[in-house]
């Protein structure tokens, strides 16, 4: 199994305090030690940066916690391997293009014995469930829409494709195409939105702390999405099994 | 205009020597300030790293010098922007997956009046000329061959392809699927293979050389690709107009 982070905001904001916290989970606080990936939307853009190596001591890792990308759209992974190997090609966020924009997946849970038919333009690269279950999506929703649709459409139809992989098994994700971010759950999945008047968050698997209020105006708003809560002193609303939730600007759709 | 940087070895190499020269073409000892990129492989997996900084001085240049991934396969790029925003969406190489494999690409050069009829399930995301081809490219192979063809193959269908993006103008690329990397020239091209019994090499844009028979094993063989050569006391052979060469396990095929 892996966790999963994602963050979503109406203005650009770095992920450098939640991201120091989750990648704890990476060998450290928790044996997610199989690989991490983080992808950041900037624009259309986006740059992904995915490692074979522990989130704790990665290199590259350390530089993604040190180097504050400002990003709307972000979706971080770490990976405990059960299907397929420790490999690059393995490590999620996956990412594929699609009407002209990049999406971006990542996906907690095992899925039994799922082999969808990809009989068009989106195939696996590695030797995962996830990134089957990633092109089986991309397959689907192009085939369900000519060009890039409205928000509220998209999540329509999403919220028919999830259950169809979700009978598989675990299918706890997170996707999003720079617009919106897409988070479904089936079993562990829970967000906050922090906004204006913003307080101290303290990190449940670090001694670090900050004070929202110091680094952001009173219209930034922010959800942060996670497999377990990441900070102590803060409520996070947990999804119900089967929920599907889109987040635009930082807020719930 | 751009410059254009590619690695193909034998054994998982690391490209910081290269790399160092070139980068200070981004803005110190070149002109070519306008964001950058590089793409290494890992077995099928791709590892992508793009920046609207200049190289030269951009934080992610500096660890990517200082980091030294192990790749027979690298593609790299540094911009000066003529189509086409500083945007991240339009640094180059651009990364596309294709019969569940990834393609790397990158091109300098300009296309004049350029619109191909993309039809298929490849979009350019951000506004240049090169992504355009690189669409066009990717959409044309998936219509030539039903599944990933041999390296032969592909390189006969790419050599009847090249020519009908060049006639829009300069049409310089690198492109790679991991296997081989794909190189075209219509005006500025060189490269170099580097192999037993290897030398002392002396970069041309920074005071920096390296014994290579310190680093090397005698079977090791390392093909380098670049706009123009990198080394000032090395032969460096130069594409000629319309030459589309195929480099395998560091050596012209």
């Amino acid at each position: 199994m892996c966790q999963l982070l994602g963050m979503n905001c109406n203005t650009p904001t770095d992920v450098t305090f939640s991201f120091a916290g989750f990648a704890q989970r990476g060998g450290r606080t928790d044996h997610h030690a199989d690989g991490w990936g983080i992808a950041f939307f900037e624009g259309a853009g986006v740059r992904q940066f995915v490692d074979v190596e522990p989130a704790c001591s990665s290199r590259l890792a350390d530089f993604v916690r040190n180097y504050p990308i400002q990003s709307r759209n972000v979706i971080s992974h770490i990976r405990k391997a059960t299907y397929g190997k420790v490999m690059l090609e393995n490590c999620h966020p996956f990412v594929r293009e699609l009407w002209g924009r990049y999406w971006v997946f990542a996906h907690n849970g095992d899925l039994h014995g799922y082999a969808p038919r990809l009989h068009a333009g989106f195939h696996p690269v590695g030797g995962t469930d996830s990134e089957q279950a990633f092109c089986w999506l991309m397959q689907e929703l192009a085939k369900s829409h000519a060009s890039l649709p409205p928000i509220d459409e998209l999540t329509l139809t999403l919220r028919e494709l999830a259950p169809r992989i979700a009978r598989f098994g675990t299918f706890n994700f997170l996707l999003s195409n720079g617009e919106a971010l897409w988070a479904h759950a089936t079993t562990k999945l829970c967000y906050i939105v922090r906004q204006h008047p913003f307080n101290t968050a303290q990190l449940a698997d670090e001694d670090l702390s900050v004070d929202f209020q110091q680094v952001t105006t009173a219209t930034d708003r922010v959800a942060v999405i996670a497999t377990t809560p990441l900070t102590r002193n803060e409520t996070w609303i947990p999804f119900e099994s089967g929920e599907l939730k889109v987040f635009v600007d930082g807020a719930v759709r």
